[in-house]
């Protein structure tokens, strides 16, 4: 069981990945910090602010430009993928594995999750292509 | 079984709302065209070009700058209800109802629906905001 988020932004994949090793960059479009640049074995802390949150994610695989791999929430992992179609055209792909089928909240969990990566590609896609900042105002 | 997504825009009410009815705006975060301006008890067609597709919905009511009803899809219901909370922020709500429990596609249509709202409430976001085109990027 898995979710999978696709989506097409006018922007380098060199861009697009700084966006999230690069701390600097990922209060502009996800979280509103990370504790330093991402880098393979590394454990980093991502805090929103805005909702008085923060966790812990564990980078287990970067490939520079192309590939993010980490994991969080326990024993899920996630994959983000940059497709450069052309040099200023790319496919971000967010796959997110570990959901499982007998949780008794399964549905729910999937759709918090769907929400999360659809606002955050779109966030993404705002900064990249725009300098907006369209994030932390999704509300439940 | 519903699905429930919301947002903070920082627009006035009127102006988001008219951005739904007025058939000019609708194609600059939505579907790229609606047949005529909405009003209750009408058949609107809304087309979107880059996918090919197009669709009826029926407007069954409308409540200046607070509330669209329509129905779509056979038997599902969309309510879009515009708070306004300050001159400039307002918090944009939409609830579909509809989906089937017993249905065994339900978690695939459910997501699908999910992921649309809240692609289509970033796009609006970004719109009102920004006067940035976001739309039409998701891909499957």
């Amino acid at each position: 069981m898995n979710n999978h988020t696709k989506m097409k932004i006018r922007k380098a994949a060199s861009e697009i990945y700084e966006a999230f090793v690069d701390p600097d960059k990922i209060g502009n479009f996800w979280f509103s910090s990370s504790s330093e640049r991402w880098a393979e074995g590394k454990t980093i802390t991502l805090k929103y602010e805005e909702y008085n949150a923060q966790g812990d994610i564990y980078i287990k695989e970067l490939q520079e430009n192309e590939k993010i791999v980490f994991e969080w929430a326990g024993d899920h992992t996630v994959t983000i993928t940059f497709k450069e179609e052309d040099h200023d055209l790319t496919v971000v792909e967010v796959i997110e594995e570990g959901f499982k089928e007998e949780d008794e909240n399964l549905i729910d969990q999937l759709l918090d999750n769907k929400e999360g990566w659809v606002y955050m590609l779109s966030c993404l896609k705002g900064y990249m292509e725009y300098g907006a900042d369209l994030r932390a105002s999704l509300l439940k």
